[in-house]
C-alpha cells in the first residue's frame, strides 16, 4: 500500500539519502569508522569524557552493585536513589529548585512542551531551535509561531500579534547546526514585558559555557529569569539522557503531566552514575571547557583567515557553509577519504541551500589534530571552489 | 501565569498524585525501596536477567573498550557496529529483514507511526494501546479511530465506516496493563481483506511468549503477516531501548523519516552489548520462559480460587482489579507496609473505574515469594471487602 520505494528514490533524487558510518573504537579524537582510523571532528563529545576512566568506573562500579537495567518506568520501579541524587544535583547546577530526568533530550522537550501546553497557548519558537521543540508542540496542539533566528525584533512583533493569554517562548541556547548563542537577556526581559514563560534548550551549551559551566543561563547569569532550563546528558556529559530543571512545582507537575516521562522506561542505574561523576568532573576541572574554546576559537579563526564563511561566535560547533547538499557530501567524503570524519549537514536537519560541514571541537583535540584537519579543508576547499 | 498549584491541587483530589519511590539495589525479586527490604512483585524483568552476572560482563567489558557515552546520534558520530549487529541478530530472531533500534519504547512508537502516517492517514487502534501510540498519531495528524478493546466486530465496523485509502492497524500484543493477548491472527486477517499494514507492540510478550520467545507474532506464527513489529529492550531483555522490525524497505524510510531516531544520541555501545547478550540468553535458555509462565499460571489461578476478579490470561502480567483509585492505593500501601511491593496502577494510565494492583512475575521469583505474596494479598483481600 505504501510506496516506500518511491519516497526513498524521491529521497535519494534531492541528493539527501543517509548512509550510515559505523565506529568500532570508543569514541575520542581518533576512532575507528568502518575499520578505517579516523580524525573525529563531529562528535557531541565535547569535553572528551566518553572515554574518561572514572566515568567508565563509576559505571562498572554500579553495574556490580545494581546491575544492568532499571526494570520499569520511574513511577513504578525504575527510580533509584541515583536518580533522585542526579536530579538533586542538577537542580543545584543549574540554580533551580528541582529536576527531572527523561531518557533523551528529545523525550524532555517533546514530554515538556506537550505537557505543559494545550491548543490555548502560543508557543514562540525560533526558527533554528532543535526539531524536539517542533514535535512538542505539533503533539499538544499549541500555536506554533517561528520567529527569524535570534531576531527580537520579529519575535516582539509576533508577540504583539499572536499573544493572547498563556505563552512560551522556546530557544536553543546554542544553535546545535549553527553554533551560536541565544540573546537570552533580550528573550527573557519581553517575555516579562509581555508575562510570557521561557525555555531554554542548553542541550549544547551545558558543560561548555558559563563561569560554572552551567550552559548559556549561567553565561548570561539568567537562573532567576529562565522559567524551564532542559540540558541533556548525553553531549559535554558523556551519558545517556535530558533533563527539565526548573521549580519544584514546575516539576512535579511535570511528574504527572510528560507522557515520555511516565510512559518509559528509566535510565539504568549506571547510566545515571556515569552522568553523577561527569557533573563532578564538569564543577571540579573548569580547565577543560577553557581549554575546549580556545581550540574552538584558534580553528573558527583559522577557516576564516583563509576564506571560508564561517559565522564568529565562542561556541566549539563551527559550521563550514557549502550551499548544497551534493557539494557538502562531496566535502564530506574526501576528508573522509583523507582520515578525516566530519558529515556533511543537509535537509532536514538544516534548511534546503544551506548544507554545511559541521565540524565541533572536543577538549581532548591536540593542537595538530586541527592542523592537520585545516590543512586538509583549505585543499579541498580550493579544489571545490569554495575559497 | 500557569497555575500549577491548581493543577497539582486537581491531580490529589481526584487521588492520582503520584509519590515516588526510591530503589536502592538491583531489581531483582528482593531489593531495597525507600531503605526498606521488600518483595518486588511490579517488575518487567521478567526473565531476571537485569541482575543477570554474563549481562553485567558484557557490559564491563564493553564499557572497557568503548568507553560510556555514543557522543552522537545514529547518523552522525553515534552508530556503533555493536548497533549494526544487535540490529541485524534482532531481525533474524522477529523473522525480518531488517530492524531499527530507536532510544526507547515511547520513542519507536512515536517516531514510526508519527513517521509513517499524516493527515490522509487513518490509525485503527485498540483501546488499550499504550500511550506512545495514541502520541504517535496526535503527532502525525493522522486519523485516530479507536476500537473496542480486542473486539474484531467492532474493529471490521469502523474500518467499514472509516478505511479511505492509506491505513494501519496497531495493537499492543501483550496488553501492558491487562495482560491479555491479542487477536493477532484475525486482526491480520481484516487487514489483508481491507488492504491495511499491521503492526504490533510487543513490548511485554518478547523473550516471554513463543516457541522461539519472538513474542506474540512468534506466538500466532505471523512472522510473514504483520508489517512492522515493534519491540523493547528494557523489559526482559533487562537492558535500554526499542526498535522496529520489519522490511528493509520500511526499515529504510524510517530511518530517514523517524524524528525520534534522528534527532536523539544513540544508545551507549554498553548498553547494545547488555541486549546482545540478553538476545543470546533468551534464545539459548528457553527454560526461563517456561518457568516465568508456570510460575505466573500458579500465582493467577490461585487470586482466581481466592475470589479475587483477575482475568484469565496466560502471561506475566497479572492485574488484580480494585475500581476506585484510592482504594488499590490503600490496598498497594498496606502491601508495601508488609514487604511487599506492588504499586497502584491508576488513571490515566488506566481508565477511571479501573484502577488495580498489577502484579507481573518474573522468572527468578521462588514459590515462597509467591506463596507470601499471595498469603498476604488474601488477607488484605479480605479487609477491603473484596472477596
Amino acid at each position: 500500500m505504501y510506496n516506500f520505494a518511491e519516497a526513498l528514490e524521491s529521497i535519494k533524487k534531492k541528493g539527501l539519502y543517509r548512509e550510515m558510518f559505523y565506529l568500532d573504537a570508543a569514541q575520542g579524537p581518533h576512532t575507528l569508522v568502518d575499520g578505517k582510523k579516523m580524525l573525529l571532528l563531529s562528535s557531541n563529545n565535547y569535553l572528551g569524557l566518553c572515554n574518561d576512566d572514572r566515568l567508565k568506573e563509576a559505571a562498572i562500579a554500579t553495574i556490580r552493585e545494581f546491575g544492568v537495567g532499571a526494570g520499569g518506568s520511574r513511577l513504578t520501579t525504575g527510580s533509584y536513589k541515583l536518580h533522585r541524587e542526579l536530579e538533586e544535583r542538577l537542580a543545584r547546577f543549574k540554580g533551580t529548585e528541582a529536576c527531572l530526568v527523561f531518557s533523551t533530550g528529545y523525550a524532555a522537550n517533546l514530554g515538556t512542551i506537550a505537557g505543559l501546553t494545550d491548543k490555548e497557548w502560543v508557543v514562540f519558537c525560533d526558527r533554528l531551535n532543535h526539531a524536539s521543540i517542533i514535535d512538542g508542540c505539533r503533539l499538544s496542539g499549541a500555536k506554533l509561531v517561528i520567529y527569524k533566528h535570534c531576531d527580537m525584533s520579529d519575535l516582539e512583533n509576533k508577540i504583539k500579534r499572536y499573544h493572547t493569554g498563556k505563552g512560551l517562548i522556546v530557544s536553543d541556547g546554542v544553535f546545535s547546526m549553527d553554533g551560536d548563542i541565544a540573546p537570552l537577556a533580550e528573550i527573557v526581559k519581553l517575555a516579562k514585558k509581555y508575562s510570557l514563560m521561557t525555555m531554554v534548550d542548553d542541550a549544547h551549551a551545558t558543560g561548555v559555557l558559563g563561569p560554572n559551566g552551567g550552559g548559556t543561563v549561567d553565561y548570561f547569569g539568567l537562573e532567576d529569569e529562565v522559567d524551564i532550563q532542559m540540558g541533556t546528558l548525553s553531549k559535554a556529559f558523556a551519558s545517556e539522557g535530558g533533563y527539565i530543571a526548573g521549580k519544584q512545582i514546575l516539576i512535579d507537575y511535570l511528574r504527572h503531566k510528560a507522557k515520555s516521562f511516565i510512559y518509559s522506561t528509566a535510565l539504568a542505574p549506571h547510566n545515571i552514575a556515569v552522568s553523577l561523576k561527569a557533573l563532578e568532573l564538569i564543577q571540579k576541572e573548569p580547565e577543560r571547557r577553557k581549554s575546549l574554546l580556545e581550540k574552538s576559537r584558534w580553528f573558527r579563526g583559522e577557516l576564516v583567515k583563509n576564506g571560508f564563511d564561517v559565522p564568529m561566535n565562542n561556541t566549539p560547533i563551527i559550521p563550514l557553509m557549502v550551499g548544497e547538499a551534493d557539494k557538502a557530501v562531496t566535502f564530506s567524503r574526501i576528508l573522509y577519504d583523507e582520515g578525516v570524519y566530519v558529515p556533511a549537514i543537509r535537509p532536514p536537519t538544516v534548511p534546503n541551500g544551506s548544507s554545511r560541514l559541521r565540524f565541533s571541537i572536543m577538549a581532548t583535540h591536540t593542537d595538530e589534530d586541527l592542523a592537520m584537519a585545516l590543512q586538509k579543508s583549505i585543499v579541498i576547499g580550493k579544489e571545490l571552489g569554495l575559497i
